[in-house]
């Protein structure tokens, strides 16, 4: 396994993550009851749009939804088997059920999202912010498109904090003479885990207190 | 009339269907009672969100509005007659003449936005989705600056399932061995009647229902 | 000082303008008790918002921001001295002081949004719309981030009007045989100067009065 292509560790990242952020989409959509095409569309713009977002800053073509176009088909399929699903049962849908495939995403696009910026030999500052926008851009979307307020800009938790950590545990552990999918895997799984943590644990950042 | 070029073809639909749409921001922007430079923004958005969108995606450069830059003067003219027409009178406006313009925008950019990424050889499933991309976002900035929820992401009526279908039909036809005009001709004629049938008789799509 | 090379007055320009509206976006980020993360997203979106924009409409690489990324790292140092000093005292901000920073971000912003493009040979109408959407956009970002209707869209008191008249101002100045840095130099202090006599003086746009 450590001889494994960082081409298809990162294509098998990139696929996960998607799938991750797909989900939280599709949840978040069933939660408001939407119909069939706006499921497909909130988990469209949750599962693609960070990958997106990143590879239009970077200049990259063609998009990962462009080159591997089966996924959107799989994409459509998962959102009407679960409208059909979901028709024939009364399943409650806790909010919770969306934090966990969220989490997972989050941790993954960080890491992937700083590798690629880094790879072609952009600052770490930047790499850092790449992999954070691509992190955190996809749940914005879908918060948007659900008409809420995006959890990355109102919740005092840590959210793209720690996308932005995790980006940078990314950058230095890149330093060490480690094999890159440990790398990735370590960073994405570490700030999985501490998403996770500050959920449990209801961890808050410092705001400003203003009269 | 068989022999039209299909570069004239694709510039002709261009024209009509972003004129659709600044006419359906325009009256959105009216209705809004936004003052003269909130109606261009407005009208501006509409008009040429969905295609700048969709030449961002595909790389294509110059922009629509770059390289025919007269049609920007058009819009700012027609927004501030429009301003000094309205001041005039008292005339209501219906949602109902939002509808019309969108979805006869709606079909055209359907149509072209995805003959144009099947022309550069991406795999029918980009194509079509390049196509509701284009159709639809120009209606959502429109929506987004009137501060409304974007019909297409909240509207049960068919919206941008329409403009999906639509892409497909003219993917459909263009297997078939008919001029290119005709392939766009009934493709987006196809899928402004249907938008206008799906307003008419109320046509709802399947939702999830949870308790 | 007239021998000032064009590249080195644009770079301060760029400069100036991205910490002044940084600045207007820690502000209004601190007047909305958000978290130390949420204020270097909201300084952040607001600083790079327009020019980003700007580099992708015209599809210019690397961004401002990743080859000066030592940038980023005053802008996260500025936002956490904010916060600390935010904490230690309790001082009441105004939306006043918002609209200081914003008036200069935006005459700068437009001034070399719209020199940018003129350079590459774009027309007119085009120079000088790229630079409306450079000066307004880092705003409407920065507003969005907050929960807030964008200043640009709703207020009916002229903003992204001067922004655009900016502009034209310095297309005019351009054909004149002033030196450059005079020309970025007038229209950037009229456009600010113009907008803070809107605020001033409650200047009004014309609006559609509809029944």
């Amino acid at each position: 396994m450590l001889n494994l292509s960082m081409h298809s560790v990162q294509f098998s990242i990139e696929i996960v993550a998607t799938f991750a952020f797909a989900l939280s989409g599709l949840i978040a959509g069933i939660r408001k009851k939407m119909d069939v095409v706006g499921l497909c569309i909130v988990s469209g713009v949750s599962a693609f749009g960070g990958g997106t977002l990143r590879d239009i800053l970077l200049d990259r073509r063609p998009f990962f939804w462009v080159s591997h176009s089966v996924w959107l088909w799989g994409l459509i399929a998962t959102c009407i088997l679960a409208m059909i699903f979901m028709r024939e049962r009364h399943i409650s849908i806790t909010e919770k059920a969306i934090q966990i495939p969220d989490a997972l995403g989050l941790g993954l696009f960080a890491a992937l999202g700083t590798q690629i910026p880094l790879d072609l030999g952009m600052p770490a500052i930047v790499a850092a912010l790449m992999g954070m926008m691509t992190a955190v851009f996809g749940g914005v979307l879908r918060d948007i498109c659900c008409n809420e307020i995006p959890k990355a800009f109102n919740d005092h938790q840590p959210y793209a904090v720690l996308a932005f950590l995790g980006s940078w545990l990314l950058i230095g552990l890149s330093e060490l003479n480690l094999p890159g999918w440990l790398v990735l895997f370590l960073s994405a799984s570490i700030t999985t885990l501490l998403r996770g943590l500050a959920i449990q644990f209801k961890w808050q950042l410092p705001s400003a207190k203003i009269t």
